[in-house]
C-alpha cells in the first residue's frame, strides 16, 4: 500500500498471474472473492444473509453500483449505514474493503415494480442499462489479486451460508445456482417455492431458428409467450427425488442473480454485452461471450438461492 | 489504502461517477490518466519518451503486462530497473503508481521479428492473444478514479511531449494519432518517414462485401494483398500541404499503438474482442464494439507518433 512519506517513491506493484489460483479449495488457498452487487433497492435481508456467509470475510471485497436519483439516494443511505455498522463491528464480520459507485444515470424505468420490469418491451432497454452498470462495476473494482467474482443481486435474501465454498468446490469457470422465490400459496394455505430466474438454460433448435430470422439488433428473451424458445430451463430441472445439491448441468445461458465466475474469465474480456450479441444480452450474452473465449458455464439445478417476493 | 491498525475498520470508499470528468482541459480539471502498455520487449527510447511527457506525472498511473518466458523475463528486468530509477528520482518525474502484471502464458509466436509477426496466417492467433493481454491489463488496473486510458505500445519511441493534452483537447471518446516509422532511404541516402500502422481506417463497401462472404469466425485484416478491402486508411490521409496537426477524421477501425480512450467507454463494456466481432478483432473490433455502445472513434492524420524500426 502507498506510503505516506513524501520521500519514499510511489509504489511499484508486481503481480504474477500464475500465482493467482482459482481452485476447489479457495479458503485453503486464501483466494480473494469480489462480491459485486448492482443495487437499485436495499433489502436488510440481503445484508443479513451476506453477513452470515462463512467464507472468511477478510478475503471478501464488496462492490456496489447504485443508480442516480431519489430511489438510488435512499438505497445508498441504507447501504452506507449497514456498511459502517459492519465495518466498525466485530473483526471477524468485517470485509476487506467496500466500494460504492454512484452512477451518473438514473435507472431507465421509474416504476420498478416486478410486473413493470418484466414487460417484454421494457426488457431490452432495462437489460442494456443493467449490462452497463455491471460492466462499470466490474471494470472499476476488479484488481490484480481478485481470484473470483461473485455476482449477487441486491434482492437475493437467502442462500446457504457456505454459498461461496459450495459453488467454488465445483471448480468451474462459471457456475450458477437455481434462483427460486418463496411465496404463500393461497390454495394450500402454506408457504411454498417457485422458480424465479429463467435466464439459466440449455439452448434449443427452436431458439436458434427464431434467432436466425431476427434483425441484427433483436434479442431473444426467456419467459415470454410470444417467443417460444423451447430452451431447457434450469428452473424446471429440479430433481425432487434427489438429495444431491451438487448435481451439475452444462448451460448456454446464465442468470446473474447469484453467479460465481473465475476472475480470469472476465480478465480475458468476458463482459455483459449491452447490445445484441448472438441475439443475447446481459448475463445470457455473457455466457455466450465466455463460451467464445473457451469458458463453459454450469448450473446446479438442486442448489437454491431465494429472491425477494414483492 | 488499507489501514495497518488492527482497531480501525477496513476502508469504505464512495465514488460519484458524475464527479469524474473527461474534458478538453484534463490538466486544469486534474483528470487522472492510466497509461497501459502490453510489453513483450523493452525499449529504452520508449521509457525516455514517456518521461518527457509534460502531463503532470502525479496524475499518471502506469500499467504493464508482460508475457511469460525468457524474453518476458528480460523485458521485465529492464522495465523494473527503469521504474525503480524513475520512482526514486526527482519528485516531478515520478508517476502516481506502477503496476506490472506477468501473464501466465507465453507470447504465441516465439520468433517475434517484424516480418514473422505480420504474416497473414499468424495474425489471428497473435491478435487474439494480444486482445486477451490488453483485456487483462485493462480489467485489472482501471480504478474508480481513472478518467482516461492511454494505450501506448512498448515500441512507440517518439511522440510530442504534449501527447496527452493534445489528444484530450479534442474531447473525443476515442482518438488515435497517425503511427509512422522513421527509416533510412537507401536511394536518397536520407532519413525519411513511412506509414506503420494500418489499423485506423474508414470502412468501405468492398470490405463489407468481403465480410458478408466470410465464415462466422473469419476476420478481415488490413494491409494484405490477398484481401483487398479498399478501406480509406488514415496512414494515407496525411495532408502534406497542411500545418494543422489537429485536423480530425471519423474512423471505423483504430490501431492501438497509441490510442486515447475516455474511461467511460471501457466502463460501458468496450474491450478488445479476442474473437471475430463483425469479422474484426483486437483494436479494430474495439472500435466496432464502442460504436455499438454509441461511442465514435476519431483520428488525427497529421499528428504523428513513431514506431521503432527493427
Ligand atoms: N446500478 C443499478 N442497479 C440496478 C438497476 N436496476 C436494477 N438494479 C439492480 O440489479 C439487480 C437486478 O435487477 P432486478 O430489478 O432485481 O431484476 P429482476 O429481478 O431480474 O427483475 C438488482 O440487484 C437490482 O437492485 C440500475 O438501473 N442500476
Ligand atoms: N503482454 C504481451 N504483450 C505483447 C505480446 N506480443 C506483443 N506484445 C506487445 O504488444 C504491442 C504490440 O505488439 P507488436 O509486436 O509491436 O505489434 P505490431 O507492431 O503491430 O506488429 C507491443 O507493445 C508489444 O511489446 C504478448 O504476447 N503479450
Ligand atoms: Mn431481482
Ligand atoms: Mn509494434
Amino acid at each position: 500500500s502507498k506510503s505516506e512519506s513524501k520521500q519514499s517513491p510511489p509504489p511499484v506493484v508486481h503481480y504474477h498471474m500464475n500465482k493467482l489460483t482459482t481452485s476447489s479449495d479457495p479458503v485453503g488457498n486464501r483466494e480473494t472473492v469480489l462480491i459485486l452487487t448492482p443495487l437499485a433497492r436495499f433489502y436488510q435481508e440481503y445484508w443479513d444473509n451476506l453477513l452470515k456467509l462463512t467464507y472468511p470475510h477478510e478475503l471478501i471485497s464488496l462492490g456496489f453500483i447504485v443508480p442516480k436519483g431519489r430511489e438510488g439516494n435512499a438505497a445508498t443511505a441504507a447501504l452506507q449505514a449497514q456498511v459502517s455498522k459492519t465495518q466498525s463491528g466485530p473483526e471477524k464480520k468485517r470485509f476487506a474493503s467496500v466500494t460504492i459507485l454512484r452512477q451518473d444515470t438514473e435507472s431507465p424505468l421509474e416504476n420498478q415494480s416486478e410486473s413493470e420490469r418484466h414487460k417484454l418491451e421494457n426488457q431490452k432497454v432495462r437489460r442494456a442499462a443493467m449490462s452497463k452498470a455491471r460492466n462499470s462495476l466490474l471494470f472499476t473494482t476488479m484488481g490484480p489479486t481478485t481470484s473470483w467474482v461473485l455476482w449477487l443481486d441486491s434482492d437475493i435474501i437467502e442462500t446457504p451460508p457456505t454459498l461461496i465454498q459450495d459453488l467454488a468446490s465445483h471448480d468451474k469457470p462459471i457456475i450458477v445456482p437455481n434462483c427460486f422465490q418463496r411465496y404463500y400459496d393461497e390454495e394450500t394455505k402454506k408457504m411454498d417455492v417457485r422458480p424465479y430466474d429463467f435466464n439459466s438454460w440449455i439452448d434449443s433448435q427452436a431458439a436458434q431458428q427464431l434467432a436466425s430470422q431476427m434483425g441484427n439488433d433483436d434479442i431473444l428473451l426467456e419467459g415470454y409467450h410470444d417467443m417460444p424458445t423451447y430452451r431447457s430451463l434450469m428452473a424446471y430441472m429440479v430433481d425432487k427425488g434427489s438429495d444431491n445439491p451438487h448435481a451439475e448441468v452444462q448451460l448456454d445461458g446464465v442468470g446473474g442473480t447469484a453467479l460465481l465466475v473465475k476472475a480470469e474469465v472476465h480478465r480475458d474480456g468476458a463482459m455483459f454485452p449491452p447490445f445484441a450479441f448472438y441475439h443475447l444480452i446481459e448475463t445470457e450474452g455473457f455466457a455466450k461471450m465466455a463460451s467464445r473465449l473457451g469458458w463453459k458455464s454450469w448450473g446446479l439445478p438442486n442448489y437454491f438461492v431465494y429472491h425477494y417476493n414483492e
